[in-house]
């Protein structure tokens, strides 16, 4: 199954967190499941907050972001009637809220699950939780509002 | 001058954002200045959202963690009455909402400007603008709750 940021046309797929042609970058993939857009994804250990092995908060909220853009991505996509083969809208944030519950750890692997909770028009509304990979309890939740490109 | 995050004590200065000792990190750098928390950094292009040469969400939103996160500590120095030789107390962030104004591009210097509106026993607020260099207007705008590390 294709990921939806490999459903970006070009320019969209050069970020640094979720292009496929960035490679330097993480490479974040999100995927369409049963009305959860999930994700799996290890950030490497020197992404961490430096202390007690946990991430620092600007990896958790460069993960949420791109994950969220992806899923207003493929929602919006969904609400036009676009099949897979066709490329997607590309989102950007307008306004992303995390809330740190509980420190992440570094270097191993998080889940990701995304929940769109509106679309009007251009502007898309996402909630997302992060979850340590075997865990089920969320260490960080995000509320995002996602604006479509105007194409040129 | 030294930085606030060079008065980071051990085990506190090897965050990817602004550790001085992660050799792989961005080393933001935080001033306080006439009540104002200035700051001026470069993040490396790669670190693009891929289009318009514009920085991506996440990468905004780890500036103004780290950056916010040095305000609230000499904050709560200044506050405790340390000195410039002593070492701050550490801050975590508890919630950060960013909200994206306009395009930031992409590998340029950015200036960030923050003020402490609240300190109250752990916990402190911080308001924070991002502006590339040059420009007075903001680009993105950051209201952070940082929460002080119980020392063990």
């Amino acid at each position: 199954m294709k990921s939806i940021q490999e459903r970006y046309p070009e320019p969209y797929t050069h970020c640094f967190g979720c292009g496929t042609h960035n490679q330097a970058g993480w490479h974040i993939q999100t995927y369409y499941v049963d009305g959860v857009y999930v994700g799996r994804h290890r950030v490497p250990p020197e992404y961490s907050g430096g202390w007690a092995d946990s991430m620092y908060g600007g990896a958790i909220a460069a993960l949420i972001d791109c994950h969220t853009a992806a899923a207003a991505a493929d929602a919006k996509g969904r609400e036009l009637g676009l099949t897979a083969a066709d490329p997607l809208p590309r989102f950007v944030t307008a306004t992303i809220t995390v809330d740190y519950l509980a420190p992440t750890p570094a270097g191993v692997e998080v889940n990701l699950k995304a929940r769109v909770t509106s679309i009007a028009g251009r502007k898309v509304h996402v909630s997302c939780e992060l979850f340590p990979a075997g865990s089920a309890t969320p260490t960080a939740r995000g509320e995002v509002l996602m604006i479509q490109v105007r194409e040129p």
